[in-house]
């Protein structure tokens, strides 16, 4: 009987077929291709399979008791940690994809500069045709960034923020266990404490019980009037009504949104209109950059090497701690 | 009878006036400070003065033969070139401040990103209160950019793209003197061969004769229509029809212009309206940022320094080249 993987995926080219399919033949697996719109198909495949390879709660849900490993080709997969009845096998392996952090790191250098450079208000110069340019404007250099989150999104945003010369960076992480692209790392605990020395506030959470408005009213009035806040992570991390206020009565120079809660956020939502505020409609780390979609089917290629071979898996997650 | 120093600036701070005052104190001069809007005091003061630090063309004529330094607080120093006139003291010293090179890079980075990352698709999406989130993009990471002019700017423009992992930088120079900045330097000579092989030109170079419209339509035309061009040199480098006619024709992925001819552009322009055309109002370079300030002041105290040694002046300006 064949070991057979299921992999239930819009973006693979025929290059990552071809690589998937050589490290299937190197591992003694046999891989089954569908794109999403043969979910059914899928789904009867997966009766006789080991393995899955997808972003779907709704075909794990349709996994029978013999799967053993779900790799998930996203980040965050929260759905996943919350719902453990999604999986009928309960010691099924979950592992992620931590291939993210480029095309997320290059979305904040963006609309890191676009704030200190006054973007929203010269698009806006711009739109009325006129030329006006005295707006006071700041730099990566000399700054001081604070990350929430020093996971591969957190190192990245690091890593270049370092190259451009910012004078400070400090990253939070539940462990607070140092990494150097951090010049000190504090555990999460000390966030009240940091929050008044920040500068650019970066949030790179993963969705979990504990981050759910980490960034709450009270926190968002601890920042200098001067700061700007970027969330990337989960939307559910921020009170997007308190940053909306806070934003309006000038108390914070400016944010940039690429995650709300609820996605799409609605048509007629106040915060489309908060002032200083870069609204992007969760690109930043989706599947649309080559790169990304390259390092996603290297990871699951290596992993499954490590599968056959039972070594650790490079993805694994902590179901019960959410990442 | 003192030794005195006009100097004629709007950015100066009460801190920069002090480091003014005691670089003058160690080399044995007397500082005048004016602001834009005391002309006819500066033209007084001038009169009797050695060095003139400013950035005007109206005050420089009016400086007497005895003037021997002109300390020019801009990088782009073509209308003095092109008017020797100007100068009542043929052998009067010029300086330019080349220190416009962090802030003019973040410039870059930021506008390089929003292109690749289609923003000015996004923005139109969300001005809309819609989401849609599939646009393919693009990464500086394994990406290649052509540089054109590798001075100052050129230079800090390629250690960032190095530092987000270009895959290729390539300078082109008048001399095509090697820089480690760049992979390779070639000549001006070579830009008609250079510019198929380019996905991202950035074009930073001094107006000069030889810089008028070097990109004209037939060198667009040699372009990958996946290429995109970034100017923050002088407008008058590119034939801005062509370069609107080719984005309205899809025939580039997209540009971003801080400069124009003329600036301010008429309201009335077609290019606001061309296609993936991210028009900024000459933000990139000027005196908004407080690093640049910074750097301005202390790159005159260190040519004042070697003035008064005599000592050759780091910014020197060669007035027939023109940079």
């Amino acid at each position: 009987m064949s070991r057979d993987i299921c992999i239930y995926q819009e973006f693979l080219t025929e290059a990552h077929k071809a690589q998937i399919q050589a490290a299937c033949q190197e591992t003694g697996f046999v891989p089954h291709f569908f794109t999403l719109d043969q979910f059914e198909e899928a789904k009867a495949c997966l009766q006789h399979c080991e393995v899955l390879y997808a972003h779907s709660a709704d075909l794990l849900r349709a996994a029978p008791a013999t799967l053993k490993w779900y790799c998930c080709s996203f980040a965050g997969v929260d759905p996943y940690c919350k719902n453990p009845g999604l999986f009928a096998n309960p010691d099924c392996l979950l592992t992620n994809s931590n291939v993210y952090g480029v095309t997320i790191a290059e979305h904040v250098v963006m609309v890191t500069l676009m704030l200190l450079r006054r973007m929203p208000e010269y698009l806006e110069v711009v739109r009325n045709h006129s030329w006006s340019n005295q707006l006071s404007i700041r730099s990566i250099r000399d700054n001081e960034f604070t990350i929430l989150g020093t996971g591969d999104i957190g190192r990245h945003v690091a890593e270049r923020m370092r190259g451009m010369g910012a004078a400070k960076i400090v990253g939070l992480s539940r462990s607070g266990r140092p990494h150097p692209a951090f010049d000190q790392v504090y555990p999460i605990s000390e966030l009240d404490a940091v929050l008044p020395q920040t500068k650019i506030l970066v949030m790179a959470l993963p969705s979990t019980p504990e981050t759910t408005h980490i960034l709450n009213r009270a926190r968002i009035a601890r920042l200098p009037a001067d700061a700007y806040v970027i969330n990337v992570g989960r939307g559910t991390a921020l009170d997007q009504v308190a940053l909306a206020d806070a934003l309006n009565a000038g108390k914070l120079a400016g944010a940039a949104l690429d995650v709300m809660d609820p996605e799409p956020l609605p048509k007629d939502d106040p915060l489309w209109d908060a002032r200083n505020l870069i609204i992007t409609p969760h690109v930043s780390g989706n599947m649309t950059l080559g790169y990304t979609c390259d390092r996603n089917v290297d990871l699951f290629c290596a992993d499954l090497k490590n599968y056959a071979a039972g070594r650790p898996l490079a993805g694994l997650v902590d179901r019960n701690r959410g990442y």
